[in-house]
């Protein structure tokens, strides 16, 4: 915009549109005239306002503590405290961003990959609504530790008593489709007091969670659960052209996820692994059904199967039983390996799922072959709920900071939650 | 369906079947037949199943807690221990059947409840996505307890310091309204640690909440904000029909939601106040300012209105500035007022909203004329999100389980809520 002293604009109100500070916001009337050339320093470059009024809408202060044009470069996550880049110019900090999350929102960048996380979970409702789930939203405090304690917050003032936070809602699922619901969702917070200080932990994030009964099978379920994701990431990429496009200035893996075919690639959990052997790794723990893949395995298998099958989504399927919860239905015909499954974008684990048990008994033996107490009162509502009949049913829980990381490639997580909670982080 | 001994069914199997307990899952092949004579007792009464194959899916245990066809009979909130109807059949507690919650949720009437409850928030996220507005997950746990402690639930062990959980996403809202998000929309949990039992509070609830910049006037939001409810009520009527049919069998006022000519009723608090007086109330306080409406004040608001005006969707505008939180904006000619509004079904509060202060300094001295410290942990992040220029903006929260139990007139709002919580309740 441009402002010229004459008939409608005095050299006073000039003077004070100069004091305006940066980052203000500011509403002008004004002629839009086509420039005699191009303008290079801004994105229109063939139109320019010649402003008659201007009006002072909201000051923001002269100083700022980070700078708006600062925030605009690309965040590399190693950038430290007094870092410039190649000309000169201060790199900002991941933890200084965060600290300043409001200006760091801001930036052209922020706001395509809340636009994108937005519409994952849009997505996710939509495929689940068109299916005829139903969504549910279950109490995230409960009276009792359902882990024993560990990796639990607790509420510590519950009228006299003590509560807990849920670390997932999955008993609340269960306890819906036992009630009769044929196939719910949930969207909500998911709480982890795991002191895990890593680019993809927080102790806060949203779970897009859902469950349905099946007939005879439960690769229903899993069927439905790949098609989701495929659904997802094939409508982001369609859909979201331009978000994506910005993000790729900064983050250069945006936009270029790829899912072979419309179609996830289900492997086996043996498979993966003789996939890991045949490069050389030693997997002889997971052959022997005593460990899960580690992280660094899982993303090494993301490469090779990467390369091998042209594809950044892929599914692990019949987990060995040592690995997984209590109510995870064990293999029908070999009792080391599991009905559960595991989906991994770029070769980080977005969601981890599974048959789960029906039956009281078999699920009260299940808990204590765990060493857990199925009469302790964490459970016992959770137990019961399967006396009175309940449908064969599987489902799954998704990280939706988790999904917008890995499908934008962004370095951290934190970059895809708006406020992220993490040990050390409760603020702002 | 009925079941013959003859070519496919053996007099063992009929045995078995007999023997399968009420409530489990069964598969059946069978032949679908037309029946000779109506059958009364079924409620598809021209046709039957002949069986010829019958598995068991899952097994009911023979002794249920309560019985699901005791839980099929209207559910009367002041129902008593051992209390029987006309025809000398059980009465279920409300107390009971939240004990019992999973085999309460088979109901018919609460299947369809929960149909509606996912329906009120699928037209929400519809509503406010088709106005362009973008989705956010906020913390839920934060550094510091805003209002003194009192009414929030503390969480002792967030490693090694004190976390608190949110009673509504209010200030986040904000501050993503000063990240630049113009219009935002969040659904979540929302916390509130106080000691009220009565049919319509929870400790903990879901929020349907929203935060939009206006240009002009924030009558702008408010008028966005009638049409949303109005748009929910409307499609609820028109798209579960079946479901309100089978809820009205149970709670008459089902179906009979009135919204005069598709419109809101909008009225000046003061206004409101005249209609009381009109009828005989001593409204001498809320002429002075002084205090809000009572609960008691609402309801009867609610039946004048509903009489005068033909509508049980009221909003009041103008609330006196005395009995609405620091963050509201005063009127721009009247002190004592401001510019918040309140909506109300059948004559019980769903929603709060305002418009906020969007600069620091006018926001520091409200908060000092509230006696709230601005400098103090638990605010600082939210004034210094106003230092960095944001746009005039509005919005409100609503309760989710408010407006499912005020829509189809339900006696509580933990009819409402698939597992509730309240002092008294941690379970199942």
């Amino acid at each position: 915009a441009v402002m010229a002293q004459g008939d409608d604009v005095s050299r006073q109100m000039i003077k004070w549109c100069i004091s305006v500070s940066v980052n203000s916001f500011i509403r002008v009337t004004a002629l839009v005239k086509k420039t005699p050339s191009p303008v290079s320093s801004a994105s229109i470059r063939d139109f320019e306002l010649h402003i008659k009024k201007c009006y002072l809408v909201s000051s923001a202060m002269q100083m700022l503590p980070v700078q708006p044009k600062d925030i605009e470069r690309p965040p590399p996550e190693s950038a430290e405290e007094g870092q410039t880049d190649e000309s000169g110019m201060p790199l900002v900090t991941l933890k200084t961003r965060l600290d300043n999350r409001v200006i760091d929102l801001q930036s052209e960048c922020n706001q395509a990959i809340f636009t994108v996380s937005s519409a994952v979970e849009g997505l996710f409702e939509e495929y689940m609504r068109k299916s005829g789930s139903r969504k549910f939203n279950t109490s995230k405090m409960v009276g009792a530790a359902t882990e024993g304690g560990a990796g639990v917050f607790e509420v510590s003032n519950y009228f006299g008593k003590k509560a807990y936070l849920t670390q997932s809602p999955q008993f609340y699922k269960q306890m819906l489709i036992a009630g009769d619901a044929e196939s719910v969702f949930e969207i909500g917070p998911v709480f982890r007091a795991e002191n895990s200080n890593t680019h993809r932990h927080l102790t806060e994030f949203t779970g897009l969670d859902f469950e349905l009964v099946f007939n005879y099978h439960y690769h229903e379920v899993l069927d439905f659960a790949e098609k989701l994701i495929v659904f997802m990431v094939t409508e982001l990429l369609s859909r979201y052209q331009d978000e994506i496009a910005v993000i790729k200035k900064y983050f250069p893996k945006a936009g270029d996820f790829k899912v072979k075919d419309g179609k996830a690639l289900r492997l086996k959990y043996l498979d993966g692994v003789a996939l890991l052997k045949e490069a050389g790794v030693d997997t002889s723990e997971q052959d022997a059904f005593k460990t899960d893949l580690t992280t660094a395995m899982e993303k090494q298998l993301g490469k090779i199967i990467r390369e091998k099958y042209e594809t950044d989504f892929y599914v692990l399927d019949e987990f060995p039983m040592a690995v997984r919860p209590f109510y995870t239905k064990v293999h029908p015909t070999n009792p080391n390996l599991s009905n559960s499954y595991d989906f991994f974008m770029r070769g980080e684990e977005i969601m981890s799922g599974a048959q789960r048990i029906n039956e009281a008994d078999e699920l009260e033996a299940a808990m204590r072959a765990k060493g857990v107490d199925p009469s302790s009162e964490g459970f016992v509502d959770y137990v019961n709920a399967f006396r009175q009949g309940c449908r064969p049913h599987a489902g799954g829980g998704l990280g939706l900071n988790r999904i917008v990381q890995f499908f934008l490639g962004l370095d951290n997580v934190r970059q895809a939650t708006p406020f992220p909670r993490d040990p050390q982080r409760l603020r702002p």
